[in-house]
């Protein structure tokens, strides 16, 4: 056998164009197969409208349709209402894979990596041999353009082959047509379970979904509010790896290093900036071009000890409590669960790119109670259907030994069984997905220990209703018993010593010695604005913050003394945090985000309390059950409430 | 709020350097957490050491070193005696992603992305701001090479820091080093373990692992031969997308259509080229540069309704049955197991690339019961360490329903619960990757399937060698009975009765009424080659040969026929497909790669027939239980055999 050399090998060395890579690892794209390529074709044109409306504050109208034509080869049609595209941009847009604009941006969006559409388009002219048309229209007075492309695989650039003009009725928007091979009659079920979910957790937007026999499918609007505009972040200076530190400084405008510090990162004032340089034992004025790798190194261990504000939030735009819960509760109609419990997390931060973690809990009902949980993602609002096996969430929720809260589980790891829907929803500036197709979230240490603290505060949550319930319904028999008997051989006593029927009230609280809490729930319907004389308003303007809703919930909480002597103590009762707190009635101590707090007067025994509150922004049956919790008494003498732990639980 | 239009969007629009998208999204090539990225940089450079000494047949001998700096800073060295990397290429093998030599040929191989090396110097740039640093040596009398580079991530180019000669006393190879932030009190049992399993499916290369604190780990050499050379092949028109095909017509050299097949397609000859034109109505000298998309499609058609040979499967190679035994066995030595069971299919494509599926089954020992089965995955001889839930493997064994195995399974899916070890092993040309970082199998159907059928192969031997274990025990139990105390009774009732003790035999056979059939293994060493006087030598080029074992190993089987009547069957025994068959005795009628068949002749009631065969090639233990299966007779009369199902079983 001849020798092979160096040389010889040398000849085969050559350049991977991106397009012709991903061409050959389709799969990772998320085209591994027909069912999967039609899902995320379909996936990519919708997150791209969705973003694109968002991003002008256009409430989107979204239209899906697909036509199935023989030999598996089906039309995807995605169009939007959004402002439509530049003409000279189109090619780019969609007839290159890594071009986009929401790359360079650190904020919230669906899409991020400039590959989807564009994608969509290679994996169509590689099934079909067919050319992707975009129509699209950025003036209400002007005619709309349409240009047939194709991608040069060789080369990573788009093909035009024909350009026209055409009248669309749209005052703008763009819409998309692409031929894929795809398999219909197995993919219809997950693209219609694709829409559904995103319209559960994208209330503002209206979709429709028109099947190839023309059935036609309308996902309508709930919200007329546009969620928080996610607004673009500068980069953390925690987050900033040392080689990321150097190239910025390498192309920065600024000449000192302060400026550098204070124009290029979030979280950066002078004080901090001083504070690092001095960490650092570098001077303010140095030059950021010329500084030495070593320099750098200083500085970026110098990022680490001294204090930096977190980077803000405003770049992220979860779902809400309230939102979460009226989408689960809308989803489980059928099942009608026994309760329903929501944790979200505080935004934090991994690598410097700020998240925040979003959980609910659906249990009992009709729920099986002898299989795997099932799981419900989403990662910016986009549902995950596929991966479910090897992402985040996954991990997060088997590392948890779920047996002590209920649950069956196999020597306390791994999924869990039990009647139960987990949903969890990660935002982020940069959601670390595990491959470019977007279904799977990888196992960030951060990321995964923030849902693992959600589902704790949930799992603790279900814990305490079980709890409670369990507690009440046991005291509620006692009680029953003593308040039907007593009296009964206390008349019978009486009549047979001819004396009077003595009073029992102290006797029955001797007996019960519990405090008893109690809760009720009512909705009214009222015109115009929601709150009325509040006492306090706490307006936050949470994402699905409503102005129109015409509901009050109001709340009444009743206390009553059942021991020998009296009792004071302190009380808190959780709200959502986007409701807006009306009348409260006694005056509480506190009205945090998430909390009332009152100190409750001494309640002679035999007495009782009663505690009213109005919350307006809500809908009916956004809060149907309050979450009670007691302080400076002793909880095995409380029925209804939980120990308070702190702001956390 | 101004309103925001398409040419406000349009400016935002940028390209994305194909090295500052994995920079931003690191966790896809497998550096997520500073474990993982100790675990990959380690990975990518032996992936590529072991696949250019295969590339130019050299026994690989791969050094790798951690140091372990302070601030969680390591260097990785990772040294190759490969034939080094011509000076002008380096810059762009370890300075440029999607470059290489392996994306563009259809083989086997580690690596064939041209993304692993230069992945770890971004990492490394960008976590610790240091350059890396590649010794290169091309030919034994002069001096080797040293080049250090970065990588400019926004054009995707290497930076040349600097280059140097130096003295090398290696007579050719390239050392890499790099500097990266890494865990290396969590990594290190990874990377040993990845070492470990690396070489257990590479037993014809040298691994040494130097520890920070200078402990050396020998993973030695344990066959001088290189696995079965892989062929570089062309791509098979069934997997040739219709894209793929206009694309490959679009460059094309040959200016007739059949030319065009015949040149540029595997297992395309005169008569399937001629056959695919007619189907496709084309005439067979159009210019394929000509030709239109309705005749490309035409064409594309036709492919799949033309029987077209299977691609040729030496592009592959498998570690082989015997060595996957031997490895297991090595491997589970401390626990003992009650067997080992090897399951290998036969090659298959997908989307027109070869692959092949092997696995292996350990069963029982000291495994513990009541826990989640192991898994142990290899790509191409990789071992896959991460992302188990998201691994086509993982979906295959979750997909049968375990109990009737003997398994402990929830409601039928999911991960079995069992005393046992599963090792599955896919080669292919193309390995669908769920991502860059190449931890997971994608969940290609074909792939799935076949990953399948050899579990489903091993559960059946399983259960077979359960179901047969029960049956010869409680068999034994009943001769024993019979064997014992008939005679005791005879004798005494003789003695009572004054009269000679009666022959038992037939009586023996009357209450049996079996055919028992035992065997018998041993090892017998001999020097020089290892086949003598064979009847038939099925010599198979498995990748495993080695004509260097002084071993033979002998198999006796007994047949015992307990049954009233004569018998008349045939039996077949499996052997290993790698072994080579020596004498065998009496004369079979069949010698097959994976079993020796013989028509048995009458064996009358109460009479015994021994079978004696040889195996060379293996080493002792690779081979040390007969599967033996039965034709022609009813299997409920034999213990000790199951019924032959033709040759899949």
């Amino acid at each position: 056998m001849a020798k092979i050399t160096a040389h010889d090998l040398a000849k085969k060395q050559k350049e991977i164009s991106v397009a012709e890579f991903f061409e050959r690892n389709k799969h990772i794209l998320g085209f591994g197969n027909p069912t999967r390529a039609l899902i995320t074709s379909v996936k990519e044109g919708v997150d791209n409208g969705l973003d694109v409306c968002e991003e002008v504050n256009i409430l989107p109208e979204i239209y899906v349709e697909i036509k199935n034509h023989e030999d598996g080869e089906c039309k995807v049609i995605v169009e939007d209402n959004g402002p439509g595209i530049v003409k000279k941009q189109i090619k780019h847009i969609f007839g290159r894979l890594l071009y986009g604009s929401r790359f360079h941006a650190i904020r919230q969006s669906r899409g991020q990596q400039g590959i989807g559409i564009s994608a969509v388009v290679l994996y169509g002219q590689l099934t079909t041999g067919k050319h992707a048309k975009v129509t699209s229209k950025i003036q209400e007075d002007r005619p709309a353009t349409v240009i047939e492309l194709a991608i040069d695989t060789n080369k990573n650039r788009a093909e035009v082959i024909s350009r026209d003009i055409v009248h669309w009725e749209k005052p703008s928007g763009t819409r998309v047509e692409i031929n894929i091979m795809a398999d219909y009659k197995r993919g219809k079920h997950f693209v219609y379970e694709y829409l559904q979910n995103t319209s559960v957790v994208n209330p503002h937007a209206q979709i429709t979904f028109k099947e190839p026999d023309g059935t036609e499918h309308f996902f309508e609007r709930t919200s007329e509010t546009l969620p928080r505009e996610s607004v673009e972040i500068k980069p953390h200076p925690y987050g900033a790896e040392l080689g990321t530190l150097i190239k910025m400084a390498k192309h920065t405008k600024s000449r000192k290093l302060s400026a550098f510090l204070k124009n290029e990162f979030t979280s950066m004032g002078d004080r901090t900036a001083k504070a690092a340089c001095e960490k650092a034992n570098l001077e303010r004025d140095l030059n950021p071009k010329e500084m030495t790798r070593e320099q750098f190194l200083a500085l970026h261990k110098a990022f680490k000890k001294v204090k930096i504000m977190a980077p803000p939030t405003d770049c992220l735009s979860p779902i809400g409590e309230t939102l979460i819960k009226r989408s689960l509760k809308h989803e489980t109609k059928e099942i009608s669960p026994e309760f329903i419990i929501i944790a979200s997390r505080p935004p934090s931060t991994y690598s410097g790119n700020p998240f925040q973690v979003e959980v609910g809990l659906v249990y009992g009902g009709n729920l099986p109670k002898d299989t795997t949980v099932k799981v419900m993602r989403f990662a910016n609002r986009v549902p995950l259907l596929y991966q479910q096996g090897g992402c985040a969430t996954t991990t997060a929720i088997s590392s948890i030994d779920w047996r002590r809260y209920g649950f069956d589980q196999k020597s306390g790891k791994g999924m869990p069984s039990g009647p139960a829907i987990f949903l969890i929803h990660v935002s982020s500036t940069l959601i670390p997905f595990t491959s470019e197709s977007k279904e799977a979230i990888a196992d960030v240490p951060e990321i995964e220990n923030e849902i693992k603290l959600a589902l704790r505060i949930c799992a603790r949550k279900v814990q305490h209703h079980i709890h409670k319930k369990v507690k009440r319904k046991k005291t509620r028999e006692k009680f029953e018993l003593i308040t039907k008997i007593l009296p009964e051989i206390a008349k019978k006593s009486s009549k047979m010593l001819d004396k009077p029927v003595p009073i029992l009230d102290a006797v029955i609280t001797k007996i019960m010695d519990i405090v008893w809490i109690e809760d009720l729930i009512e909705y009214e319907k009222v015109s115009g604005k929601a709150t009325e004389k509040p006492v306090q308003t706490t307006l936050l303007e949470g994402p699905s913050e409503r102005h129109d809703s015409g509901t009050i919930t109001k709340s009444k909480i009743m206390v009553v003394n059942y021991k020998r002597t009296s009792q004071k103590f302190n009380l808190y009762a959780t709200i959502p945090k986007d409701a807006v707190v009306g009348t409260v009635n006694p005056k509480p101590v506190k009205i945090k985000s998430n909390y009332i707090k009152w100190n409750l007067d001494t309640i002679p025994s035999a007495d009782k309390i009663d505690i009213n509150f109005e919350l307006a922004g809500l809908e009916e049956g956004d809060f149907d059950e309050n979450d009670i919790y007691i302080e400076n008494i002793n909880p095995s003498y409380v029925i209804g409430a939980n120990k308070w732990e702190g702001e956390q639980s």
